[in-house]
């Protein structure tokens, strides 16, 4: 007999935990698709020796090998899952680059691999749920507005609460580390150092800062411009007084200022500009976006994402450069089933349950069924001959809201299992009732 | 610079071909789920020694192993990629038993895995969609009618063409190998030689069958008996003066007549009692159901599955009775795809592009696509002032139907890329065509 193994970091959801996710999904991949974006998938597996070449990542990446392979197979020729889908979608952008219409407006959702040790919020397995759009050799800032825009309408459809979104801007970040005059490689160092400091603290972010050898008071410097969180509003205002004038700091404001001109009705209320934003990955050259939940910001970044320079880098000499965002559905799932944050009673998508009172009752009964789902109605009919008693509660159970009941001729009764109350009722009558 | 490299057996699609299997996935959905069939997934892996109990299989199946994996990972104790989404049903219900409702309706879309030779049809990496009903103990056979009628719904809503759901149940099968004197190893023998008639002929068949020691005239027996094809109409005046009529026999007969009885209107006229289908797979025991095209039988079946005594043997000593059956969505896109079977112009989930003629009218363009987005329409803004007749040159190639082209205070005209004629419109008409 085999063992029925949880596997921890490989989470599965109930049936009503899987209806609520696929709400979540539907959600946002609404949104996406009304502002254009077109569903892609890729192949789950890459050569290793195109996964491997991004640094410490190397060693959770899960490669794959048949259990009758030769050994000879080299390593770098074996396939891998894929543990993001940036690398995917660069490479399908490079192969399929002659099919595609540019500016390409994609989405894509499917699940990633990364072997590192599970802890809360972080998975083996798991959804991503990305959008991006690319370009060939220029892409208007117009787009980064609409990553903004777009964050901002799935999580207030979504409905988890207060959120909000962080914006900033690589360029104006080196910017502020060239008019503190950090060398090159120091910049880098520093975005890392300043990434950190919701976790870490100033102190902290100030010890970093000395380590990769600023003096004391350029590091309180660039602490005071990290510490800037301002509403859309006072932007303007407060960065012309930051200090920085240089041309990478002007680009920066003026591209944070485009973000924020272009945004939809609404959204300018939920962002905010935090200086102290760098995002760790180091692709990102310009817009950068992350969105946390008011009431739950120790569990960081729900949304994130930004502007890159080149999207196939690695896969050859064309210039596509691109703005994206990433939710991490299985992650935000594992916080709202946690925390309660969406509730259903729903355990199947049944509206209607057509009772059996007996087995001849059966042709009628799926008749009727059929009736019903032609009109749009979700009907299960009952599986065997039964009492009422048990029919309902099979019914309560499964969160199904209405009971039909056939009769003698075309005789049809309804019972609400919400007020309890049972009535005769028409076809037409039903399908309405069970749409609401 | 990584080499770019499509991986033999591990298929993607286009945007646009995606989009018609987006399609068809959603029709597929809907009717499964206007049965009140749930959705689940799975994790994508278990353990080596849950997977590996199914023979001839093993070797096709991918291990995963962490890149900075110990050597020491026992090989049972190996995780690896589920090559069907059967054994990891039976795992979910087995594992979650307590939580779930009996009958338990549920529908599974995902990939699965298999480290076979890739050829026409059989592909390594692969989506299944899947649709099972268990209970506990006893599951009426008005299931089994359901997943008849339930391909019968799907495959008149593709529009993929002719198609014949072929029926056939084990319990007659087997029926006739007893009445025929076979031996217990002789009959299960017998399902696996009959069930190659489509792919070796008769004389094929009879030939494996003296190999496993029939003699001639029971072989032509069995011929004789698998040779019937007959309409939901002949079905029973035949089966009753076929020869056998021993209680197995009678039990398939009497299942297939329920199956045939509980039809949804419309399905009789597509199902064909085929005695000679009979579906390797061992674990059938009852109602067997197998769909073809009828312009492309050589493609083999598209949808089938049927009726199985204990979904979790392997997991316990529950009794789990269930009928299911499964659609291989990637071969049947294969398909489509190949034979053109179903086109689209989409080449985006765009409806309207609003023109975009200068940079100062982004925010009145952002502003009408908005209003256009919150009414249902998918609208995308053009990403840069541009001429119209690159606008227009773009919209046709991503197969977007209007224009849209803000003027002066709230002046609005659309542009009808099929007709080419522009006019006038109010808001409230543009949504109103673009629906459409």
């Amino acid at each position: 007999m085999a063992k029925i193994t949880p596997i921890s970091g490989f989470p599965e959801w109930l049936p009503q935990e899987k209806i609520l996710e696929d709400n979540v999904v539907s959600i946002v991949r609404g949104i996406y698709e009304s502002h254009g974006y077109t569903p892609i998938e890729t192949r789950s597996v890459e050569p290793m020796s195109v996964l491997a070449s991004k640094g410490d990542v190397n060693k959770e990446i899960y490669a794959i090998e048949r259990a009758s392979a030769e050994k000879s197979e080299s390593k770098e020729d074996r396939l891998a899952l894929h543990f993001d889908l940036t690398i995917p979608f660069a490479r399908y952008v490079a192969q399929n680059f002659n099919e595609l219409d540019f500016p390409f407006k994609r989405y894509q959702l499917q699940r990633s691999w990364r072997g590192e040790r599970p802890q809360e919020g972080r998975f083996r397995e798991f959804y991503q749920f990305d959008v991006d759009v690319v370009s060939i050799d220029d892409l208007p800032i117009c787009h980064d507005a609409e990553m903004v825009s777009i964050i901002y309408k799935a999580f207030t459809k979504l409905g988890l609460g207060d959120f909000q979104i962080k914006i900033n801007n690589r360029k104006l970040l080196l910017g502020i580390y060239e008019h503190f005059g950090l060398s090159e490689a120091q910049r880098q160092d520093a975005v890392i150092a300043v990434d950190k400091i919701d976790k870490i603290g100033p102190e902290g972010v100030t010890k970093e800062l000395l380590a990769i050898g600023l003096n004391e008071s350029v590091a309180k410097e660039i602490i005071r411009c990290a510490g800037i969180k301002v509403s859309t509003s006072e932007f303007a205002s407060i960065v012309n007084t930051l200090g920085p004038t240089n041309e990478l700091y002007k680009a920066g404001v003026s591209e944070i200022s485009e973000v924020l001109n272009l945004l939809v009705p609404g959204a300018a209320d939920r962002v905010i500009v935090d200086l102290s934003l760098a995002r760790g990955l180091d692709y990102y050259t310009g817009t950068i976006i992350e969105t946390v939940l008011t009431d739950h910001r120790s569990f960081g970044s729900v949304a994130g994402g930004g502007r890159y320079e080149n999207l196939t880098s690695r896969f050859g000499n064309k210039n596509i450069p691109g703005v994206g965002i990433s939710i991490g559905v299985t992650r935000l799932m594992s916080l709202i089933l946690a925390k309660g944050l969406l509730k259903t009673k729903e355990r199947s998508p049944t509206r209607v349950l057509v009772s059996l009172p007996n087995a001849e009752t059966m042709p009628k009964a799926i008749k009727l069924a059929e009736t019903l789902r032609s009109r749009g109605i979700s009907t299960e009919v009952f599986h065997k001959p039964s009492k009422f008693g048990k029919q309902i509660e099979y019914a309560d159970k499964k969160g199904i809201p209405f009971i039909a009941f056939t009769g003698e001729n075309e005789a049809l009764e309804v019972k609400d299992l919400t007020t309890k109350e049972q009535r005769p009722i028409s076809v037409e009558d039903l399908v309405k009732l069970a749409k609401k």
